[in-house]
């Protein structure tokens, strides 16, 4: 079965080399020696300071809002995986969407701006499968407003923007280490502050707000700890990162030349590196991209349908609002199976069933 | 060193083991073999059903919580660690806190009636040290107002109550897996529910309030799923619980005994079992706490100031009330160090130290 989110698997034996290092140290989490060398290695390799590792990347953004105290509401985007919208609501703060730009399948600061209401304090755009999103705009904006941003960054390890890691930007960005990302902890996720002083309150605050210097607790935390399992999990593969990163953006690539003619794809920003995270499809119309689906089910190629249902027609986070082009897409989209364990044949086979799904559909 | 909380390392070839499975599956997270395997087998050692394992202590109660569709208010204890009211706050609810006896260290149901106002919908008792409430009182409390109970069993895993798992009582009781319980899984946590239909809603709850059959989200749901990882440490040591335990109740009597005219101990209930969880002893005042405390540092011995300072006195949770039973016991508890690697040699030269402690203090 080829499919979607498959998980790398950690060279074992360096895998085992850490297990004994915690069999060692018998400290097994609570900010153990495990997971400050991943987040210093993590940190280096991305080019960012400020990188704090969490339990997961839904977490990532609740601890991300909480270091800011942010409360009324913020604004995000309804075509996304659930979780942005649920740490959101999980902060105690409501959620106002704007509808995406139809071509990069992003928020558009000019819409953001309008959604804002007297309530709004934060912005929290998601670079959509890793493709960058307006960040000057978004920075006109809070500055303008005085709002933070924090990026859901989940899909976007690895991504340069005008040569610097895209992670940099906003107040802080976040990244889901799940199993089913390109780099993972098993379960586990990051945020990347642009201040050192939120990422030291940040730090309290995953660790049930205590303050280690004297026991005292001067803020309601939370349990975001990573362990130094987990930890052991992204050491044991952070050597094999560069050659994953290369080999799943010349996969997505190869997906672009194989269906260039018979599907679209988001509007890659030209500032931006591509990461292969995900290899999006846009079919014509949502009758196409269900049978492609189907076709590619019974070939044993599982597809996902990311990111749908728009989440603005969904009964937790129902908006008041119409979503044309965020429910337009969440029809039309689908993501390929995209992995380590992928070559071009693969790409190759599964683009022509595609294109057979196309054709049957056509007819 | 001779710590409270020194983690007990799994057996490493069973955890070898799992970890094979773990690559055979390729199933890293999402509710995985691993983590249901668990859930049965801690399930069937514990005598309970409805059994939901989750990614800490402080999710679990979290959860629970969530699952019921608390709002306003609930009450709890100031004497306890801080994720019980951190989990609370973190749910949206205010914190309402009563009293302890003083003999028992739990909550009074008389009091905890008499804290509650017109918006209180949940009770959130500890077992404070494994020692069990009084549930009954509880029950009939939490029947009469028309509350939902939920009990923090951080400690109490292993204990029975009239011949059962103290877990069953309540609509759910939560477990912590942290390191430093003495059946953990690195990071970890597991609520347990009295039926079923609840169980199943938080398992949809700890995975993004998604509705497997058909991908609707029905509820604003979290990210609290345990990985194979983690699930592989637990069962990597589920053989040899009984055995912990049975060793943890033995050091901690052997403390009693040698201890038993010099300082005092919680009243331990005497319908429940003792599982060894901690080691607690009361000393007659602060001063000789804080003496005993400095003493045993000096010697390598690192017993922990469990559980101080009562939460109404901290900056987070300050309550206008005042706890004088709660606040008088922070200051004269200590925990003592037990675990696993630990003998009677061990508890008696940790014994003499503290009565040369007390005998300093008191020339």
């Amino acid at each position: 079965m080829t499919t979607v989110g498959r998980p790398y698997l950690p060279n074992r034996k360096k895998l085992e080399g850490y297990l004994d290092q915690v069999y060692e140290s018998q400290w097994l989490t609570n900010n153990g020696p495990l997971v400050r060398e991943l987040e210093e290695r993590l940190g280096d390799y991305l080019g960012v300071d400020n990188l704090l590792l969490v339990a997961n990347g839904t977490l990532a953004l609740e601890v991300a809002l909480r270091t800011f105290g942010i409360s009324g509401e913020a604004v995000s985007t309804p075509f996304t995986f659930v979780a942005t919208s649920a740490a959101i609501r999980n902060e105690g703060l409501g959620v106002r969407y704007a509808d995406i730009d139809p071509e990069t399948l992003n928020l558009d600061p000019a819409k953001v701006e309008s959604a804002c209401g007297p309530d709004t304090q934060a912005l929290v755009p998601v670079h959509v499968y890793g493709n960058p999103c307006d960040v000057e705009g978004f920075d006109e904006l809070a500055r303008r407003k005085g709002l933070k941003t924090v990026y859901d960054a989940a899909h976007a390890l690895g991504v340069n923007y005008d040569g610097h890691s895209v992670l940099r930007w906003g107040d802080a960005a976040t990244l889901s280490l799940h199993a089913t990302k390109l780099f993972h902890t098993g379960e586990g996720g990051a945020v990347v502050f642009r201040r050192a002083e939120d990422h030291e309150r940040a730090r309290r605050l995953i660790n049930f707000g205590l303050e280690a210097v004297d026991g005292s607790i001067p803020d309601v935390g939370m349990n975001a700890k990573m362990s130094e399992f987990h930890a052991a999990v992204g050491l044991a593969m952070l050597d094999d990162l560069p050659a994953i990163l290369e080999h799943r953006k010349a996969v997505g690539e190869a997906y672009e030349r194989e269906l260039d003619d018979w599907v679209s794809f988001p509007a890659w920003s030209k500032r931006g590196t591509r990461n292969g995270a995900y290899a999006p499809i846009l079919l014509e119309t949502p009758s196409v991209r269900d049978k492609v689906k189907a076709v590619l089910q019974s070939e044993d190629v599982i597809a996902r349908s990311y990111f749908s249902p728009s989440l603005d027609e969904t009964a937790a986070y129902r908006a008041g609002n119409f979503f044309p082009e965020s429910q337009a897409k969440a029809l039309r989209t689908l993501c390929l199976p995209i992995n380590t364990g992928m070559d071009f044949n693969d790409v190759k086979k599964i683009s022509l069933c595609i294109k057979r799904a196309i054709n049957q559909e056509r007819e």
